[in-house]
């Protein structure tokens, strides 16, 4: 499996980051193609080190090459343009290929 | 839901942490009791946005209750002792509830 790990800082309102992201951002990127599952954090992210973002997403692939498939094609671009409208803490944005232990 | 995420920063010696990592520190993370599933990052991380940290790791637990459960036993104890054992680099280590959206 591959992952797109988000953590999103936090944001200077976050209500209104939070109306966003659910009402516009999750349908954007839900029609990203290839997108097996996506998880968010629910309510608060606590940190035992280090700090804490406002919200973790994590997205799905079958593979490193569907991951990237997805991040370039028209879907992908526009939820990726998409951060621009809510994110404004900004955000880290990590990509890997994931195993199971 | 409930996810323990761990973010391992860039470790003096890389190799070295691989192989502690692998050896002896998912063995012992794996007897938390109330895990359901444990992932890894399988090679590097790229950072899309912000910064790559050397490991991503990704511990599942039913809830929020079992999670905190699982930190407090001596096998949660056990696990968290070691980190000082090879996590170099420092790590963030976040908990929250998840959703699937």
């Amino acid at each position: 499996m591959a992952q797109l790990l988000v953590l999103y800082n936090s944001p200077a309102d976050r209500a209104a980051f939070d109306r966003y992201y659910r009402k516009t951002h999750i349908p954007l990127a839900k029609k990203i193609p290839g997108l097996r599952s996506y998880s968010i954090s629910a309510g608060s992210v606590e940190a035992l080190a280090g700090s804490a973002p406002h919200l973790v997403a994590c997205l799905t692939f079958d593979s490193m090459a569907d991951l990237r498939a997805a991040l370039a094609s028209p879907e992908g671009q526009a939820a990726a343009a998409d951060l621009s409208n809510f994110a404004s803490g900004g955000a880290t944005l990590l990509t890997y290929s994931s195993e199971e232990v």
